[in-house]
């Protein structure tokens, strides 16, 4: 089999073989496919698409190019989540402490994250001397002890995937559903993922602007996770406005913080609800997602899933008082309070500029290089549906740099849009998406 | 710019403009654009392709990324010929002191060849003493003299077309027309042409396999000469069917001879009248086809031709005896004669295996690498359409080494189709093309 056929092959819109594809993968990581042919192959697979075996041929071979976690001595079933990346969205340090309060096994890793705020461990660094590097073995034991442990990712976990992704981005071949979709599963499986809750946001401040690719990439991955006996549920949701009300890393520590007090309500709280019970589902600890949810509000309100959040972070080496006193996370110099000029109905909340804005204050990483400013990044104070008089307060931006306040007060004028009569607002989940296809969801917040 | 942004532009299906064509050319050729973003914007053009004025500013990009051959201190208007490549195809030998013969300057720069049987410099190095590279004054000296030069490509003609061709070849971006089309006309232009015959070969010995592609290559190219200046026409022509009925070097320099001689008829002698009236045409030498045609007839069979190229191998140190004496040409050691084993008419002779069944004994080069051995080939005894008896020659294959023979022998085998009742041919020329339109053309041969 030469490179080029396979390329030839896949333009011609042929079906790729099992042993093409691992092959492939195979000789590309050892560096025998030069990175111009894996390019012109991604860019044919951008055009020609690959079905639900050549997908999951691909993510396991992918899988199989690294190091994979072995998650066997835990109890019960390991459920990990996955988001497609949104604006505002910190549900990970809200869900894992809240689903390991439910009793089931939460042992996460994620990543820090190139975009308008850090990562989750990026996050998590706030907390002081919280560590989020831990080595495997205790790792392993303190999820056997605690239920729960979110560190960085560690070890060669598919290398593939590393490179590919590096590529796709530099060759204009990140938006294709099959690459997208096993970049994401081959993750998951490497990391010890027994079943798999996907988040796939749409909208102006997601990845995905369509509603049709939204579905397409839903639903291939759900049939990866079909194929390969790792059950996978997707759900679609809203990323047309912000999820939470701030975005900054301390700032969103705080929030997860007021949201495991259970004071704060909204989108973000009822998304976090959302996607644990379907973790518990998964995980067999309930049958329905409504049971799911009915056993997780009470944890919220009730402060448990904040003790566990507070036993994770001292099993880290973190600070727990941090989970009261919020003035142990790291603090901004100035704060700048934006008001209303005018008054109405906020129609929108521009995800986008919301996150550029933070980005400019320093919350996120423009390149690999870029330091993260902890401590800047912005509170909305409105959301979609609100209805706002004339001087009330809009955001508060807490920023160290006045010059990139002023950079980001230019962005941040644009983040609002307003509107003379009521808005109704937009559902926060559109579908959910099983192997039995899309399901039906009695929402209720 | 950047030239991911130009990637998605193209695989969004956007039209790239000059400017941006412009830098991606210049900077691709000066190496700081990696192969793999030219790889995926290859695949992106192959799914995309290209308006008539993106594949024109590529075009001329490209010629402009080197240097150009400048004709104007010959009188007249230049006029260069192309083709797409076939199989015994041999009439640049033929059509260059042809035309030059009837008063139209010919400064013909030729290549050598990966393929079935060498370029047509390997073909003009069978005859003894002839020299092929010429300093660039000789060169056009020689054309002013005597009105005919042909040697081999000298300069940094269009290195982008070598930087690309040699990406397209391990990529899979090999067919696709705006890339094929910016990288024959960027050559022609790069060394002088005025104006252009194309001669597209369609067939299963071709390049081109189908008619929709092989018109679409063809309308490009025209469109392409005539955005820039150099009025350009196309032939459509059957390669089916080997067009001379010998295959390798010295033995394709011999069938050029016995053309030159007027002795020989058939397609390649007809093929050879049309591009040349073609030709005329364009430098102005006469007004239509017909007429064109009607003027070189009698220059082949007078053999006025014959002795135009004989001042031109006496011109570049050659033995010129060799126009009346084939035996001054590199002669195999052995023949064989491949024998009718049944009688039926002769359905088609495949092109493709032919010309293999030539590289086998050595006529050709497999790779770069490969050494040509100028005297070995295969004549053929019969053409489509002829009845056959049984015992009746078929085939003389020309060899120096018997094991080779073995191997060609296998392939020669399968390159007949015989059928049982009379055959009608196939048209020789399918279609001329020029800035107007498809031409009609009252073909008489």
């Amino acid at each position: 089999m030469s490179i080029v056929d396979l390329i030839v092959k896949k333009r011609e819109g042929t079906i790729l073989q099992k042993a093409e594809i691992d092959t492939l993968i195979e000789n590309y990581v050892q560096g025998k496919i030069p990175d111009y042919q894996m390019a012109a192959l991604c860019m044919a697979i951008y055009f020609q698409g690959m079905n639900k075996r050549e997908v999951t041929d691909l993510t396991m071979a992918m899988v199989n190019s690294g190091e994979r976690i072995d998650l066997s001595s835990l109890a019960g079933i390991k459920v990990d989540k996955h988001s497609t990346g949104g604006v505002a969205d910190t549900t990970t340090l809200i869900l894992s402490p809240l689903v390991a309060a439910a009793g089931v096994s939460v042992a996460k890793m994620s990543g820090r994250g190139l975009g308008h705020t850090g990562g989750t461990i990026d996050k998590l660094e706030s907390i002081p001397g919280l560590q989020t590097t831990l080595a495997r073995e205790d790792f392993i034991k303190q999820v056997q002890k605690i239920k729960v442990a979110i560190v960085g990712q560690s070890g060669n976990l598919v290398p593939a995937d590393k490179r590919i992704y590096a590529l796709r981005d530099v060759t204009g071949t990140v938006p294709s559903i099959p690459l997208i979709a096993s970049s994401i599963m081959s993750k998951k499986i490497a990391a010890g993922a027994d079943k798999i809750v996907l988040d796939v946001k749409l909208g102006s401040g997601a990845f995905m602007k369509s509603k049709e690719k939204a579905f397409e990439l839903a639903k291939t991955m759900v049939a990866i996770g079909e194929e390969v006996g790792r059950e996978t549920v997707a759900f679609i949701t809203n990323m047309n406005q912000p999820l939470g009300t701030a975005i900054g890393n301390a700032l969103e520590v705080e929030e997860a913080l007021l949201t495991l007090q259970g004071k704060k309500k909204g989108p973000l709280r009822d998304l976090c609800l959302y996607l644990g019970a379907a973790m518990l589902m998964l995980a067999k600890r309930v049958k329905k997602i409504e049971e799911g949810k009915a056993l997780l509000k009470p944890l919220l309100d009730s402060g448990l899933a904040l003790e566990k959040f507070a036993e994770m972070i001292q099993a880290q080496g973190g600070n727990s008082n941090v989970i009261r006193d919020f003035s142990l996370l790291p603090q901004a110099n100035d704060q700048y309070q934006v008001k209303a000029s005018t008054e109405g109905f906020i129609a929108a909340i521009n995800a986008e500029t919301f996150g550029l804005a933070a980005m400019t204050l320093g919350a996120g990483r423009e390149n690999k290089d870029s330091v993260i400013d902890l401590s800047v990044g912005i509170k909305a104070h409105v959301r979609p549906g609100d209805k706002v008089r004339k001087g009330q307060p809009l955001f508060t931006l807490y920023y160290n740099d006045p010059q990139k306040l002023d950079s980001a007060l230019a962005l941040i004028s644009h983040t609002l849009q307003f509107s003379s009569t009521p808005f109704p607002g937009e559902p926060l989940i559109y579908s959910f998406i099983t192997k039995k296809g899309t399901q039906k969801l009695n929402l209720s917040f």
